[in-house]
C-alpha cells in the first residue's frame, strides 16, 4: 500500500494539492516480481517446508451482482491449494484479492500457507474483479467509465460470496468447512467488510494493516503522514530534521538552470529534471519515504523493491547531517538515501521520477476506486510530519477525478455502507496492525468487544504478520501469529459446534 | 401481500404454470384508498387519542448507490411525526417501506404511532423507490428494463441508510436517537435485512410477517398454499373439501356456451366469461382465497378490501354443501362466498376478474422485483391444499420474466446476499407471524438465538401486530404487541448504554 499523486501517473494533469492513496500492485510489475519472489528472500528457515502449490481455476461471476440489465459474465481466477486439507469438513482460508494480481498476494502471504498446515486448511486465493486476469469486459475493462462502472468493493464482496458458495456446494468434503477470511491492506479491508456483509460466508477475518477508517471525518487526515515522520525520527540521528529540511534545499537547487542540472546527476534520473517536474520530482520522494515507512521489516525483503533488513535505518545513517549543512550537501545524503530503495542490488543504472514501485495497470483501478468509494483524505502540515503542508482539499480531488474518469467520489458512501467507527455490533475480526505501518493511523488499534480485537505489532510494518515466518522475526509478530492462529482456532470450533446437531433445517 | 399470476395483469399472456408473488399494493389504489382509511374501521377504542399526522419531506437520494456512472438523483418521500418524540434522544422508529404508496403503509401500521406514543418515539415512513412518488426517473421509470434497473432491495435499503444519517446529522435532537426498523411483508424482509446489512444505522428490527425464506431451497413451495387451506379447512364444515372440488365443477359448467353464461351470470362478472378466460377465472378466485387467509382479522377491516370480522367464517357458511352437491349448486355457494370478499359494502355492481384488490400501477413494481431477485417459488398439489395442482417451473418463470422486462431472475442471489438460512451471526430481529398467515411458511417461526426471536401469534392474519389495537383483538396479538414493545425498550437501553460514554471516537 502506498500514497500516490496523480501528476505522477498522469504527467499531463499535475494536482499539487491532491494526494490519492494507492493500495495497489498491479498485475504487470507483479507477474515480473513472481519469479522473484518464489525464491523467497529473508533467511526463513521454518517454511523451506512449506511449498507453494496450487491449481489456477476460473469462475464465471456475473458483470453486475447488483442489477439485471447487464446480465454478462467473466471469468474471475482463483488459486486453490488442498495440499494441507483434511476432508471432509477441514477449514478454508480465503485470500479478499485486493488490487493486483493474485498470483503475487498468493505468492507474499506465506502466513496462510504455514496456517494450513497447522489447521488442515485447504486455500482459495480469489482475484480481485479489474486486476490481473480477472478483466470483466477484457481488454476494454478500463476503456471508459462505463466499462469501469462494476469496479466496486460491493462487487467484489459478493464475487467473493458467490465463489464460496460454488466452491461448497461442488467441491466434495467443502460443502459443511468453515471460511476464514484474510487479506492485508486494502485486502484486509474486504476481509474485515466480508465479514460485516456475509457473515453467512466467513466465520471470521483477520484484516491485517486494514485501514477501514481511513475516511472522512474518521482520522485526523495528517496520522498518515505523522507515523511515516516518527519511523524515520527513531531511525537515525537527525533523520526526519533533514528530510523536513530537503524540500526547500529542493526548492533552492532546483531555482536555476545549473541546479537542476547537478539534481539530475545527484540523483542519477533517466530523464533531465526540468522545472516543470519539481514537484513530481519532490512527490516521488516523498512517496519513497512513505514506501520505506510500509516495508521497512527485519529481514532483507523484496516486496515494493529489493531492500536489506530494516532499510528506514540503512537510509537514516545518510541523513545525519548537522544543521550547518549546504543544500548541496543535504541533497546529495538524500540521493544516497533513496538509493538504498531504488539501487539495492545495483542494477539500476538510473531513477525514473514516475515511478516507486508500480507504475504499472493496478493502480489504474486502484486510482479509479479512489475516484469513487476509498475515499481516503490526507494531509500533512509540515511540523508534526516532515513533510511539504499540503491540505485535504476534497473538491479539488474532486475536479481531478472527474477530468480523469468522468466520476465523482461519495465521500460519505463508504462511512454508510460499512458502519464507519460503529461495528460493534459485528462479531469474529482481528484487526492486525504493526505500528511502523502508516496505514496504522486509519486502522482500528483498540480492542472493540470480546470478538472484535485488535493485535498492535509495535515493531511491524505493513502487514508483516501476513509473510513467511522468519528467524529474524521480532517476537511480537511471532505472538501477533500465533494470536490469529488462536482465533482462527477458536471459530473453527464455533462454526463445528453451531452446525452439530444441524440446525434450523426445515427441508 | 398476496399472490397474482402474470396472466391476470397482463392479459396478452397467460402463464398458466407460472405463479408469482405479490406483495404489492400500487399508488393509485392506495391514493384511493387512503381517505377510506384514514376513517380506520374496526371498533378501535384505544386509538382514537392517536391522531395521525406528519410532515410529508423529501430527501435527494441517488438513483444508483452501487455504481458511479450514473450520477443523478431522485426526490425519496418520506413522513415524519415528531408529535410525541422526546428530544433530544428519543428513539426513531423507522418504517422500511415496501412496495407502494407510503401514505397507504403510514395509515395501515397503527402500532407504530401506539408505539411511539409509549416510547416518546419519532416516526419515520420511508417511501421504497419506485413506488408512490418515488420514481427515479419520474414518468420514465417503468418504461424499459434499462429505467428499471436500479429497482432492487439493495438500492432500497442504502435509501434507507442514507436517509437515516442525513435525518441523525441535520435534525436537532436526533444525532444518538437509536433508531429500530420495523416493516411488515416484503417491508418487514426489509427490517431484517437493514438490520443484518446495517446494524451501525439500526439497533434492532421487527420483521413482521416477513417471509425471508421463501426463497428456493430453502422451504417446501407447498407449504404456502397448505397453510391457505388449514384456514379454511377449520373455519367451517367442509369448507376447504368444496373449494377443491369447485375447480372441476368449473372445468365441467364452462365447457359449454350456456355454462360459461351462467357463471357470468352467476358470479355477477362485468364481462361475459369467454373459453379462454377460464384460466384466468380460476386464478382470480384463488387469489381470493389466498387474500382472505391474508387478511382474516377479528374484525370489521379494510385492508385489501371492506371485510367484515373472520372473514373466512363468513364465506365458509356458504360452502357447507355436501358430497352430493351439484356442480352449480357448488359455485353458487362459491360465487356467494367471493361476494363477501369484492362486495361486503354492497356498492360493487359487477365483479371483474382482473381486479383482486391491487390492479394498479405499483404492482408491476413488485412483477419486477420477483422476475428479478425476490423468486419465490410455489406450488400446489390438490391433495395438501384445495387448489389445483402445478408445479413450481422456475425455467418457464424465468422466459415470462424474460419477455415481460427483458430481464432474467437469478434464483440463488437471495441466499448468497441475505444469508438464507443460516442468519445466526446477527442480532436484535423480531420475527413476528401470524398462524393463520400463509407467509409464515416462509418465515422464521422457531428462536434463532436469544436475540433473533420469532414471535408467533396464532389467530393472527397477516402482521395483524402491525394493526392498530382494538378491543376486538385476541390475546395473542396483545401480548405480541407487548413484548415487541419489550425489544425495543432493550434495545434502546442498549444503544444507550454504548454511547455512555462517548466510545470509539479518535477525533
Amino acid at each position: 500500500m502506498w500514497t500516490r499523486r496523480f501528476g505522477n501517473w498522469n504527467h499531463g494533469i499535475i494536482a499539487a494539492s491532491v494526494c490519492v492513496l494507492s493500495l495497489c500492485v498491479g498485475s504487470l510489475q507483479a507477474i515480473a516480481l513472481q519469479s522473484k519472489l518464489l525464491t523467497r528472500s529473508g533467511g526463513s528457515t521454518t517454511t523451506k517446508d512449506i511449498p507453494i502449490s496450487y491449481q489456477t481455476l476460473y469462475i464465471d461471476q456475473k458483470i453486475d451482482h447488483f442489477g439485471f440489465l447487464e446480465d454478462g459474465t467473466f471469468k474471475q481466477r482463483y488459486l486453490l491449494s488442498d495440499t494441507y486439507w483434511h476432508r471432509p469438513g477441514g477449514p478454508i482460508l480465503f485470500y479478499t484479492g485486493n488490487e493486483g494480481d493474485i498470483a503475487w498476494f498468493c505468492n507474499n502471504t506465506g502466513f496462510m500457507w504455514e496456517a494450513a498446515k497447522e489447521l488442515g486448511a485447504m486455500l482459495i486465493f480469489a482475484e480481485h474483479r479489474y486486476y490481473g486476469e480477472s478483466m470483466p469486459f477484457g481488454e476494454a475493462s478500463y476503456s471508459d467509465s462505463k466499462h469501469l462502472n462494476f469496479l466496486t468493493s460491493e462487487q467484489a464482496l459478493a464475487d467473493f460470496a458467490v465463489l464460496i458458495k460454488n466452491v461448497k456446494s461442488t467441491l466434495p468434503g467443502a460443502q459443511r468447512s468453515p471460511v476464514i477470511a484474510i487479506g492485508g491492506s486494502y485486502g484486509g479491508m474486504l476481509s474485515a467488510w466480508f465479514r460485516m456483509k456475509y457473515p453467512n460466508i466467513v466465520v471470521g477475518a483477520l484484516a491485517a494493516s486494514a485501514p477501514i477508517w481511513q475516511f472522512p471525518g474518521m482520522v485526523p487526515c495528517g496520522a498518515f503522514y505523522k507515523t511515516v515522520t516518527e519511523d524515520f525520527a527513531k531511525s537515525g540521528y537527525n533523520c526526519e530534521v533533514n528530510i523536513r529540511k530537503s524540500w526547500s534545499s529542493i526548492n533552492n537547487i532546483s531555482s536555476t538552470a545549473s541546479g537542476l542540472e547537478w539534481l539530475t546527476k545527484e540523483f542519477s534520473l533517466c530523464d533531465s529534471l526540468k522545472n516543470k517536474d519539481v514537484t513530481s520530482f519532490k512527490n516521488w520522494l516523498q512517496e519513497t519515504w512513505v514506501n520505506l515507512a510500509m516495508v521497512d521489516y527485519p529481514y532483507e525483503a523484496n516486496f515494493l523493491q529489493p531492500l536489506p533488513p530494516w532499510p528506514i535505518q540503512v537510509v537514516c545513517k545518510y541523513l545525519t547531517m548537522d544543521a550547518k549543512a549546504s543544500d548541496k550537501l543535504l541533497l546529495r545524503g538524500v540521493s544516497q538515501a533513496v538509493k538504498v530503495y531504488y539501487n539495492y542490488t545495483g542494477g539500476s543504472s538510473c531513477l525514473n521520477i514516475s515511478q516507486t514501485a508500480t507504475g504499472n495497470l493496478g493502480i489504474v483501478g486502484w486510482f479509479y476506486q479512489a475516484c469513487t468509494e476509498m475515499v481516503m483524505p490526507m494531509c500533512s502540515d509540515g511540523v508534526n510530519d516532515m513533510f511539504e503542508p499540503e491540505d485535504w482539499n476534497f473538491q479539488a480531488f474532486s475536479d481531478e477525478c472527474n477530468s480523469l474518469f468522468g466520476v465523482r467520489p461519495r465521500s460519505e458512501w463508504a462511512e454508510v455502507v460499512y458502519g464507519g467507527k460503529d461495528i460493534s455490533a459485528h462479531s469474529n475480526i482481528i484487526f492486525s496492525n504493526g505500528g511502523l505501518d502508516p496505514w496504522s493511523a486509519g486502522g482500528v488499534t483498540h480492542n472493540i468487544s470480546e470478538s472484535l480485537v485488535s493485535i498492535v505489532i509495535p515493531d511491524g510494518a505493513h502487514h508483516l504478520d501476513l509473510r513467511y515466518s522468519s528467524e529474524h522475526d521480532p517476537p511480537t509478530v511471532r505472538a501477533a501469529r500465533a494470536l490469529e492462529i488462536k482465533y482462527f482456532k477458536e471459530w473453527i470450533r464455533q462454526a463445528k459446534k453451531a452446525h452439530r446437531p444441524h440446525s434450523n433445517s426445515r427441508l
